[in-house]
């Protein structure tokens, strides 16, 4: 049940120009650009990628071999008109034939002085599922015995001429590969070789001879002789590949349009592999691991392109070329820093040196690691190539956040791979790679984490209980629920890797075993896992670890980035120590403290069940909440101290009450186990009480229950005790001398009388505070806007709020009615493989739904109150695509962990830009 | 922690005549209107309702007690000017006064020929809280003496006297009641007397002299002898009592303005106790409690007005008066029918006979019971004294239900409350009465009511498998959960009477007991619960049926109404019975059939269990499905042909499956149990693998899970299986001649694609049925609008939709973040006593939040689709404020249960000419 609607075809633009010319020399850029213009994206239009590149080189001045290219307009008036050639083009092609064989020196199908060419696609953008190349086109039987005599090298020949005849009869003609294969496959197993370099001339030849029959056995016609006709049927092969299934598909996948058209790139062949003063290589224009700006590359002297890459032969150094020719070396070394300069970025290029002269096959520019992309976009700013803005936008958030989390080293994980120890591979649900001795239940981990041992956390799934768990661990691994699963939530929280929803994982929780296949791990056994790819492995894999603080260049652009964000920068932090990290990390402010995060601490989760199980506004109440109280105190001291000067933004508390209270299964089967035994009558009663007490709490849907400003207008203590605390901390650390700047917030308000209600109450206990302690602290209050209905009467919310935050995990589960915790695993991820959701609204926000009432919000909000400060503290905060969309509905900040903030930094800064038109890596 | 702002006072209307008169006698009506106008409305504004009436009844010609009225202006002005009297207002009291004494020819004061008079507070609407009457005015020591001698009759004097001495005490001067009636008992007790009657004129003498002492204690000055001090107190009295508590807080609840001020009316007092020609009574212009236009009332010669209510003596029937005196009784019956005609609305009267002259006290509309009301509207527009359209308006929804439920006899159930049946109130969630025994399960129940016992089935809860035994009853009672519980929307939908929420009921199942206090019913015990009040009752309670095929008024009235009326009018049914029932109220489609409803009857409910726990795809679930395609074709086929020629719309599967399976923590107890005493292992094994399968389906938030169409796509056997019933049964129906409309719904959709792919199956099953029975059936395919995003992105979802439907409850549910099942009992209603929502959004349309989604709905899909058929299911579909917002929403109809369609025909009628800018009865 795919949805796969294709893309509706865009009208025929009025102004566009038939154009009598369809084929261009790689000399005549000029030309083009006369037609095109001289924007690049236009030139790449017409020419496709490789031919503008070849193109461009050409006119740069640099050794390309001569060729031509078939426009994509050529491309698309042969399919437009039913596969017809359109009128000219057939001449245009032999022209430029006879240019390209004046240029060469040589001519096709001569077999005196032949010239043979490649024929590839190459449209606007790279594109696989396309018809790829054809080499050696102009081989005919003449052409190579006349070659023989030329070359002196048989074997040469007949191999190219071989390949022609494969490459043509399945690129060309649709044969497939393995009649071919299978022939090559039994001539080696006659001669009792194992490899194709052990084939000699004759062999080739005879190889050719087959090639020949097989090509006619499928085709039935024989392989054709004239060069012509085999440039013929490879231009229109190229042509057919655009509207092959394969390329459709692929287009609709990556949202290019159908109406591009490719074009068609014929080229003169060189050869390295003619002799010892022959060679061919692949370099970088820089260390592509590192960013190091020296030459990077590797070569091999009288040997193909393909040799390079094949591992038969070890290729040397590019440096070692000096000793080979050091007058090509230099022209290389001269041609590589000129296209550097020109193309202004890394470059990776492709060469061939044919009896000692050097010819560039091919320039793009080059992937590199994230540490390289982010050194080598400072060093170039630096360097004036180019702008400080273009060094921001070419490096992409998720580089900066490889950056910041701990990898495995490579070798050592392939090594892994191959030891057959990677036993699943789950949800990659928080980045890193971590190693670990599995722990069954989160008090094991807890105590093994205190003695200092890393701790993978194993469980079926994770519930808030389990935090002080998770926190003492070193990783989390789950085999239910999907990235916004709790466990992937408190994770990327705290910056714990994580893999979860790794299904094939059977965990047996009460037996402390964990098994997959004939696989068992068990308690205390080593495990690592990568957060990044969701991978599994049992035993120790080596590491990289992350060092922001040395992350030298990282900062220095994060700081250029700074300069160009509109959006302010906030945390979310429930501790001190977080708070601390986030500023490290360049966070602006404080925009989520969790109190409840606070209440699940091992030393307060007891008296926060005696104060939840006391009867509300009673005299146990009041005494429960006095000692919660000395806690909060301190928890918001630190907070604020470490956010001195900055903004801080507390949540009351937010969850339901039956979150803080045991398990009711649990209490469940232990009383009915007492019942059946009969014999401990004091604890069954005690254990039925608390049962009914936490029956009493349940609720069929806890996300949309007495929660948040329900509970606060409830039990108007616990928001009394928590407003106290919060006031009297800001209000010692003023009289302390420190700046402090609290802001209080309301959850999960849907009515704008909610929040007067609960503002009012805290206008109260802050005048109260700082009456007593004669002192003012400057505050503000504000809601979350988190449900629909709170978006909708933003307008009435805003009367009683100076700020809102949108709580974008809680918006979308409303707006959309999922609940996160029960979709991800069971449909939702489904849903995107099917393509009725284009993405998991969980992780960027659903623009047209969410956004809708973000922006209606915002909209109201703001009418209503124009100084309202508005900001976001979903998980959507430190997710580029949503941050992107929060500059433009004009937020003021964005509010993530803290481990998100560097990425968030960059990420504002990539959607300022874009808004005054500037194009990011990403985008390209 | 209440929100009970005061309404924001007006501004001062520019156009506001400062009058210089303050003071109209009540035969001044026409100057009255030359400074108001002749529109009623403004008329009691200025002169307050009892005035203007009192001013209309004189102008008409009939006999009233002369008098005047101070207006409403003079009481602003004088509460605006700090309690200062306006300038020449006393001149013009005093002036009125004068005349007033001449048309009596009788003197304020003048002890030989005395005036007295009332003095009523009288604002636009009936207030309580506000000052109410002072009788008697102008009594003093000499004027007593004075009317001693004139009638002869000291104990009428004294009796009068010593009323209005304690009636100016405290109404006045605010002394309380007590002391004055302290010591009426002390002289009762010394004298040995039972009642007031038994005192004698000297009793009454000193009852007055102590009276006057008790004044003088409390005031700290003599009672004011000089009548015009009293009058000059009464009247400011009356202005300050606008302002009084009560008063305010009353406006707010009844949101009246606060600047409308009160009139103050000061008429001559005329007596019934004058004498055996003399009398008093009340009367209606029909028989309030039928309708029958027939004069109906009561009076009592020779006694006062209290004396006909106070049911010390017997009064008599008001056709007996003719036997007392003739021409009093002509003039009387001339009178009401003219009041009758003259006020085009049944009259309430009181009247008095002094010495032989009939006096009208006081006309207003009679209240009256639902069925009285009905027939009175449809009579009165027969005899064409009002519209059809006046007819229509006149009767209340709330009528119209009261009529179709059953309801108690109201002396039975008056004898019940008196002897202490009545055990306890709790929410009144479905009308009717019912009778019958408690039983204290669904299978109990439902065993019961097949063996023709009527039933109360008794539930803390209930839940969806509980329906069957609801089904089986003829009420439903529980202890928790508020309106719109299952219990209580389940009830309401198939017209069971129920109470839920009755929380000082401890309902323990296990013991089959339910106690409150000492009273303890045990199964099979009689209960009589009202589900119009709430209230719940031992033992039994007569009944009187509804009958709607018997209701002639009320079937024309609603005939008038269809004429009326925009909205179409559908009903929601399950069943064939369902769907003719509601045919017969009137439903012109069915607007929601719930397929899951059939899946949870008994003998399915094993097949739709086997069909879940198989594996998708499977063959085992072909089978079940198969299975369950005969019942649903049955169902369908039923359904279609009871609304032939109308359209259907079928819903698909809507709830999740763990629904339909046994209770988790039942199967857990099992287990528990099982595995303690180890001697059953293979049903230890049955029970712990269905234990593992209702986990695997158990969700945390099952209201945003996996049901709807994410059940339809994730398991798209189950919803061909639907469709495929569906059109089989449409197309034989076709094929035998029946006119069918059937209209596919999918529930739950957020995104367009969903439904996309969805109608695409549809489509593909319905052309296969189709095709394979030969017979075109026209359909509709829609989708549900109850999500956030559903609304929000509608011009998207009409693309895939003929028609938009939706459904407020799940829509409420995500607008606001609040689960029904868990909000109403824990907060929701608290919300609302507070007056933090204005009213429970489950059962009024919250306008600013849903109702904006549903506007914009509404908007963008008719954009896409002009044509698109949009309709409400949800429970508000029944309710008439929900109802006028969806006729100004411009939907096509409304949905709801088969017993609220009368109401709702009459509603939609009311929302109509509401639109037209006729009132109608509830707004007044």
């Amino acid at each position: 049940m795919a949805v796969t609607a294709a893309k509706p075809l865009p009208k025929k633009r009025s102004d566009d120009k038939s154009p009598s010319r369809w084929v261009y020399l790689f000399s005549e850029l000029d030309l083009v650009e006369q037609v095109t213009g001289t924007k690049w994206d236009n030139v790449k239009a017409l020419l496709g990628g490789k031919g503008a590149n070849l193109a461009e080189m050409t006119r740069v001045g640099l050794p390309v071999p001569p060729g031509f290219s078939v426009t994509t307009q050529a491309c698309n008036s042969y399919l437009e008109n039913g596969n017809t050639w359109p009128e000219g083009l057939w001449e245009q092609v032999i022209h430029a034939l006879s240019q390209l064989e004046e240029k060469a020196g040589k001519k096709l199908g001569n077999a005196e002085n032949p010239l043979l060419v490649s024929v590839r696609s190459g449209a606007k953008f790279s594109m696989p599922g396309m018809m790829d190349t054809v080499l050696n086109l102009g081989m005919n039987d003449a052409v190579a015995e006349g070659m023989v005599k030329l070359t002196n090298n048989p074997r040469f020949v007949y191999d190219a001429y071989r390949r022609l005849v494969q490459m043509f009869g399945s690129v060309v003609m649709g044969i497939p590969d393995e009649p071919f294969e299978d022939y090559l496959t039994e001539v080696k197993a006659k001669k009792g070789v194992p490899s194709d370099v052990d084939l000699n001339a004759d062999d080739w030849k005879h190889v050719t001879a087959k090639f020949q029959e097989i090509y006619k056995e499928h085709v039935g016609s024989e392989f054709p002789q004239d060069p012509i006709k085999q440039l013929e049927h490879a231009i229109e092969a190229v042509f057919g590949s655009w509207n092959g299934k394969r390329a459709i598909d692929y287009r609709n996948a990556a949202n290019i349009p159908h109406n591009l058209g490719t074009a068609v790139n014929v080229q003169m062949m060189v050869f390295g592999n003619m002799g010892n003063d022959s060679g061919t290589g692949v370099a970088f224009t820089r260390n592509p691991a590192t960013g190091e700006a020296k030459l990077f590359g590797d070569f091999l002297m009288n040997a193909q392109g393909e040799d390079v890459v094949a591992g038969i032969r070890t290729p040397r150094p590019i440096s070692e070329m000096e000793k080979e020719n050091k007058a090509v070396f230099a022209q290389f070394n001269d041609i590589v820093s000129k296209l550097e300069h020109h193309y202004r970025e890394m470059q990776d290029v492709e060469f061939t040196i044919e009896r000692g002269k050097l010819f560039m096959l091919q320039t793009r520019d080059g992937k590199r690691t994230a540490r390289a992309a982010v050194r080598i976009a400072v060093e170039m700013a630096e360097a004036g190539v180019i702008t400080k803005q273009e060094a921001v936008l070419r490096v992409t958030p998720d580089h900066v956040s490889q950056l910041l989390h701990p990898q495995f080293d490579i070798d050592s994980k392939t090594q892994a791979v191959k030891a057959g120890r990677r036993i699943a591979t789950g949800v990659n649900a928080s980045p890193g790679a971590a190693v670990g001795v599995a722990a069954f239940d989160a008090d094991l981990a807890e105590k093994w984490g205190k003695a200092k041992k890393s701790v993978i956390m194993v469980r079926p799934e994770t519930k808030p209980d389990d935090v002080h768990g998770m926190l003492a661990s070193k990783g989390i691994l789950t085999s239910r629920g999907g990235a916004t699963s709790h466990a992937a939530v408190v994770a990327r929280q705290f910056g714990v890797p994580c893999v979860c929803g790794a299904e094939a994982l059977d965990i047996n929780v009460r037996d402390r075993v964990m098994t997959v296949g004939e696989v068992e791990v068990h308690e205390g056994d080593t495990l690592s896992i990568d957060g990044s790819t969701g991978e599994v492995f049992v035993g120790e894999i080596n590491r990289v670890e992350p060092d922001f603080a040395r992350e030298k260049y990282l900062q220095k652009l994060l700081g250029w980035a700074d300069d160009f964000r509109r959006l302010g920068i906030y945390a979310n932090a429930d501790y001190p120590v977080d708070a601390r990290r986030a500023r490290e990390y360049g966070a602006e402010g404080v925009g989520l403290c969790r109190t409840e995060h606070m209440f699940f601490q091992e030393d307060r989760l007891p008296i926060v069940q005696a104060m939840i199980l006391s009867e509300p506004n009673s005299a146990e109440e009041a005494t429960e909440l006095e000692k919660l109280l000395h806690f909060q105190y301190d928890d918001f001291y630190g907070i604020f101290k470490a956010m001195e000067g900055q903004p801080v933004i507390i949540r009351l508390l937010d969850p339901p009450l039956h979150e803080f209270m045991p398990d009711h299964e649990q209490l469940l089967r232990q009383v009915v186990g007492l019942r059946l035994m009969g014999n401990r009558p004091n604890e069954l009663a005690r254990t039925e009480n608390l049962l009914a007490a936490v029956e009493g709490l349940r609720e069929f849907n806890p996300m949309l229950g007495l929660r948040g400003v329900r509970l606060g207008i409830t039990r108007p203590a616990i928001t009394a005790m928590q407003v106290r605390a919060l006031f009297e901390a800001a209000c010692q650390l003023k009289l302390e001398g420190v700046d402090v700047h609290p802001e209080v917030m309301i959850a999960v308000t849907n009515h704008a009388n909610e929040v007067k209600v609960v503002r009012e109450l805290i206008i109260q206990v802050a005048d109260e505070v700082m009456s007593r302690m004669k002192v003012k602290v400057e505050y503000k209050v504000g809601t979350m806007i988190e449900l629909p209905r709170a978006a909708i009467t933003a307008h009435q919310m805003a009367e009683h709020s100076e700020f809102f935050s949108f709580g974008t995990n809680d918006l979308t589960q409303t707006t959309f009615g999922i609940s996160r915790d029960d979709a991800e695993g069971k449909f939702l991820l489904n849903y995107v493989e099917q393509g009725i959701l284009p993405e998991n609204p969980f992780q960027v926000i659903d623009e047209e739904g969410v956004g809708y009432l973000i922006q209606l919000a915002v909209e109201r909000g703001r009418k209503q109150r124009p100084e309202l400060e508005v900001g976001i503290c979903g998980e959507h905060g430190g997710e580029p695509k949503s941050i992107d969309f929060c500059h433009r509905a004009n937020l003021n900040y964005v509010s993530c962990s803290p481990f998100r903030v560097p990425v968030a930094r960059l990420a504002a800064a990539h959607a300022a830009l874009k808004d005054k038109g500037q194009a990011s890596k990403e985008d390209l």
